[in-house]
């Protein structure tokens, strides 16, 4: 089915937000088959609220609308709804009820959210269950599902109830799948270069995406049966696995992080990690994958000199003669942290982030990785440009893949 | 000026990537004076990119286009812009000669980035010096800047010359002012009853939106003289403050580790951190921001109990007497680690990310949070609810706002 996403609210077209759960929907609904036609993001104003519903409603099969249903005044789309599909607010007393049960002191708060229990004329309520706003409106035979604008409460409805609902709504005779291939190390326009042959293939479609420092190549194809779909994707991912080897660090949802763990852990090998200008980036990034706990022991960050000193046990002297940005130091903090917590292998980071302390020897976006593992240990120099976010955050997607590289070996 | 912006790129109508230069843009748009009156993210696609454009051309002042530019196939915007505004792609040769001279093997790479060098007639290249796609043609009398889907570049290009040249274009006689400010600890609902008064009046306008675990509330007035739009911010703002109280820990861009960079910069201390179930994810946060050597030292990612009896000396006894999370545990790391960086002020998180690792008596979620200060020790249980990321990110929140609050006590 084809669909369209309309975001609403002021905080969005004002950029004070920015509308990550339209781009959840999409890839969702993507990942489900469907196609969107467009997203798109409108003010918390009822006139171009219905213009947009309107037009979207004459011309795809499905509307996703998020947003304006909130408790305070500045929601107004159960407002436009009534007003451009004539469906007059009305009343709905389970919600009145519910809302009436959960508060601690009703007859101060019931006012503000009382507004919560009107629905447009015809609205299902979505999640009976829970407190979380949300509804779908069936007009001219379009579904309209109305999600809250919080993402994590429309993200939760979407997955468990729009997808399922929408699945059932009509049968299609195209068969799709999809599949993101993630790589690092290549640029976007060598890629495609090695790729043409395959975009030239009916069926198939290829498209190429820088996201911060890696690049995804997204396949499609699309048959006539399920069979049919499995066995182009299967010959297609083959060539794109051929032609960029290595280069691909995994597939779909997951990142580099997840990766790195599911090697340490096949390797049984626990992971430590001492940070110097990437500052905890690395564990935060290893330590939000769960489960992590199976193959990261911790580590150090060892922003100032004396923490790298008393918590790493790095020489003072390795400090004053070489630089705390160094290949020495960075062995040095490597290797002595396997040591002190007992892993077999150890990432360490010593760099400069910017945009202060840079100079002409060691200019800002200087990095040197560490990596002891199997009893050696060994440095490498980089040289990131950007602004200190970009350098931390290549740094730690650089020393993570160095992990991914060196489990890889045989 | 009102002004529409227009998204290109399959990677965001299929959710691969989550559009956020649009936010960026319609920010800082929204701070220089301008309105945005709708944001759109479309395919790949030509017929509706040129419908897009062509709609937005009638109806708005300027148009900012991002996307499609790249030298891929699947980069289609500059044909669409052909097609649909009557203006054929035309080679631009100084464009082309600077490619060829940037490349280190030109026969090679050419053909693949040659179509870079291709623009709609009466396109102006926007920077000359930078190997930076993005240009502006004027149509129908109405400026359509076209940048690159880079966030960085697109955001470096806005921020450099279109914001310039707009503000060049037209003279506006109405005078804007916008602040944004941050809270915490309070919800939504009661915040929009609390400033209920202040929405009443005219020329002010007031939004409610949380972000995270915060609530951004966004004062906009207008005036009809500088003069009048200052004193009417001023007057709001008094009324926000008074009313809102300590809740604000900033404003506008301000992040609440800024806040608390800044805090202890004025109290002239070193804060560290030792950090277990939020894995490095508060001290990544401290060392996002420039300049946090002056103020953060470092610290542990005490993820295994092993680190934290290694590097933090936390007693095995304690540890197997009151468990890993546990106040006891909370007060001993945030201490220890005081004691051997030799920091005055030491925060420490112990607790359940989840999703596994729970039990009846400390479920996911169960998270306490240790204070080190003026030679105290105190700690603070917390009950979270939400995924392994929300609540990590409720307790880097929650942690930081604790040392926001120890810093402001007179």
């Amino acid at each position: 089915m084809i669909g369209e996403i309309i975001a609403i609210g002021n905080e969005l077209t004002s950029g004070r937000i920015t509308n990550t759960t339209s781009a959840f929907a999409a890839r969702e609904l993507f990942l489900a088959g469907h196609e969107i036609y467009a997203m798109h993001t409108i003010g918390d104003t009822p006139k171009l609220i219905g213009e947009a519903l309107k037009r979207a409603i004459r011309r795809v099969d499905f509307v996703i609308v998020t947003g304006g249903l909130g408790p305070t005044t500045d929601d107004l789309t159960n407002e436009a709804v009534a007003e451009a599909l004539q469906r007059p607010a009305t009343l709905n007393e389970a919600i009145l009820e519910k809302i009436r049960s959960q508060l601690r002191d009703p007859d101060g708060q019931l006012d503000a959210l009382e507004k919560l229990a009107w629905l447009p004329e015809g609205a299902e309520v979505l999640s009976a269950e829970e407190r979380m706003a949300g509804h779908l409106l069936v007009h001219d035979d379009i579904p309209v599902f109305f999600l809250p604008g919080v993402p994590v409460q429309a993200q939760k409805l979407l997955v468990d109830i729009v997808l399922p609902r929408l699945s059932g709504w009509s049968g299609c005779n195209k068969y799709q799948r999809m599949r993101l291939y993630k790589t690092v190390g290549l640029p976007e326009h060598e890629i495609n270069q090695r790729l043409m042959p395959l975009e030239q293939e009916k069926q198939v479609s290829v498209g190429y995406y820088p996201v911060d420092f890696e690049v995804h190549v997204s396949l499609s194809v699309s048959g006539s049966s399920a069979e049919e779909a499995d066995t182009l994707l299967n010959d297609a991912e083959q060539r794109i696995q051929e032609t960029l080897g290595d280069h691909i660090y995994g597939m779909d949802r997951e990142t580099l992080a997840e990766v790195v763990g599911n090697l340490l852990r096949e390797n049984r090998l626990m992971l430590s990690t001492a940070e110097s200008c990437t500052g905890g980036l690395i564990s935060s990034q290893l330590t939000s994958v769960p489960g992590s706990s199976e193959w990261f022991a911790g580590g150090v960050v060892a922003y100032s000199n004396h923490v790298k000193e008393v918590l790493l046990n790095v020489d003072r002297d390795l400090l004053r003669n070489y630089g705390v940005v160094s290949g020495q130091v960075a062995r040095a903090m490597a290797a002595r942290l396997a040591a002190r917590v007992g892993t077999k292998i150890s990432l360490s980071v010593t760099g400069i982030a910017g945009p202060g302390g840079g100079t002409e020897e060691k200019p800002v976006g200087t990095v040197y990785i560490g990596l002891f593992y199997k009893n050696k240990v060994k440095d490498t120099l980089h040289h990131f440009s950007g602004r200190r976010k970009e350098i931390q955050e290549m740094t730690a997607q650089t020393a993570l893949d160095m992990v991914r590289r060196v489990l890889l070996e045989k």
